[in-house]
């Protein structure tokens, strides 16, 4: 609010009165506001100061670990770090529902493995599974449909699925105090971007929405597609990026361009973007999200003596690599103070 | 500039006068601004009015082909569209160089096809170069080193190479009218990408001093790269993305998500792109560069009688397809006022 002179010269005085009284109030509110705490899911400890002093040591003109604007992204892993990953990765329930949906028009599939546990919903046949099998499913629930068509399928999925535990959409199921660091770090300039072993194209349908990421900032594992002569583009059932592990860093090389100077996991498939990360100049960040709190979220590790996982596994070798290499352990038991946006 | 109540009333009379003096200047040259043609270096015709029309249909609040500001995406192919490609692609004289560069570690390639071509300057057997010929090359000059390396090395060829013909580093040798389409588009919201058969790598050293297009926004040929233990990303004598044809349709969407609402190129390899974006909603824009000015550039088609060539190949067909789709050929002879920044 700029209260001009001109403006002011066509005011009555009793106005003039009010646009001040306007304006000091303004001046108030825009104080409080700039010392409201950034991240108020968060209890205060070494957690939430790292994600502080970073933001304040790479922004503040003059640091000596000052970074351009231009060099400011942070990279964050989507599964088990922005959202819940438990009891199954989300994706994964995408994929058996929709091996049951297009079962319909592949009766062949109901004596045919692996499609015949997925549609006869045999739990011990899928627990089974191996890679091959997954990637089955995944040619079959990813490809052969243009990449709009796919999205309408996931974005249909996505609006309708709700959570076993919270009986809530998995969109509602991210975590507050990652989305407070996610805002707090573009507030300050720093580009976000999701580095999820997730396909992209499954990500891009909700990112926006729910994280305020666009297309163009959304990094994950990868199907080739194919141009096609009536101008579509066709999803194939042949792996292009497999972004995981060192393919995390490898993607982001190829999307960004270069270190990303904060990123955040949780998960064996995280280190080598975090690794990626702490070869940055100025002053890095790296920070993964350690599942301890069975009663509000869930508990798994197998790190600390926590219950072993196969999804999202964080193994003491991965916590000894954190202390060894100066990376924060966020520990949600102790380092947040609510979980969901709809915790009280 | 915005005089406020408070900082007028603690000025003195003479510094108030000089102020509103002040004010009115501004105001004026405001608006001359505003009324300054975005696109000097082109003469007024179809393509000029292409552009305009482009951009003020897609940005006017309330038209019917209006396109959202997260969806305003443009994408420009590099050589042939933004700076000249003639003799021979910039790129292709870095490889040559530096392939006579690194052959003072490598005796062995004097007698070592097709090392020994390049070594030899052996025009004759350099003319014969197959495929395969020139991924050897590449595999020798753009691989086996780190990403860091690399970027050292394109950058300091970048840096003294010079044009043949205008002995001008080839980052002068960029279209002004073209800077001004791009400068234009983003002016008015549209985020700007080279879509380049160039590599990526490569494209990155200068892309954000020469266009202001910064590393994210470069699409190109990309080779592999692995993630070693010692936290660097080494180039891997493997194609990963092979950015012509299909490929520039195929790596928009995978770095994009959806299909750019404008789509500038020169040649055959830009077919698909420009393919890729009339199928958006909305108005969109599509153009090609036909290089028909040998006395200010090149003159090269073969469409329209030009002299044919092997690089940046504009056939007949492709000046056929661009008729029966819409899209709009930029004659450099009629089109543009001028062709570089430093022409007068």
């Amino acid at each position: 609010m700029n209260i001009t002179m001109k403006s002011l010269r066509v005011m009555p005085l009793s106005s003039r009165a009010v646009a001040f009284a306007l304006s000091a109030l303004l001046f108030a509110a825009l104080h409080a506001y700039a010392q409201t705490d950034p991240l108020p899911s968060w209890n205060d400890g070494p957690a939430k100061k790292a994600v502080v002093d970073f933001v304040q040591t790479t922004t503040t003109q003059g640091s000596p670990k000052f970074v351009p604007p231009a060099e400011r992204v942070a990279t964050f892993d989507e599964d088990g770090t922005m959202w819940v990953e438990h009891p199954m990765y989300t994706e994964i329930m995408f994929t058996l529902d929709r091996v049951a949906e297009l079962a319909q028009a592949h009766p062949e599939w109901k004596d045919q493995p692996p499609y015949n546990a997925v549609v006869n919903r045999d739990r011990e046949a899928m627990a089974k599974f191996t890679e091959t099998d997954m990637l089955k499913l995944v040619a079959v629930t990813h490809a052969g449909v243009s990449t709009d068509e796919f999205a309408a399928a996931a974005k249909a999925w996505i609006a309708k699925a709700k959570h076993p535990r919270w009986k809530r959409p998995y969109t509602e199921l991210t975590y507050a105090p990652m989305q407070e660091v996610m805002r707090y770090l573009r507030a300050n300039g720093y580009k976000t971007y999701i580095v999820s072993g997730g396909t992209q194209p499954f990500m891009r349908v909700f990112t926006d929405e729910v994280y305020g990421i666009p297309a163009d900032q959304v990094i994950g594992t990868a199907l080739a597609t194919k141009f096609t002569p009536s101008n579509a583009l066709m999803l194939e059932p042949k792996l292009l990026l497999n972004n995981n592990n060192a393919g995390k860093a490898e993607d982001i090389y190829l999307f960004v361009g270069h270190r990303p100077q904060a990123a955040f996991g949780n998960s064996t498939g995280d280190a080598e973007m975090l690794a990626y990360s702490r070869g940055g100049n100025g002053a890095t960040l790296q920070m993964l999200v350690l599942h301890d709190d069975a009663e509000r979220e869930y508990a798994y590790g197998p790190a600390q003596g926590l219950p072993d996982t196969k999804v999202g596994t964080f193994p003491q070798s991965l916590y000894d690599e954190a202390t060894k290499n100066g990376w924060t352990v966020i520990s949600i038991k102790n380092d947040w103070k609510r979980v969901f946006s709809f915790d009280q």
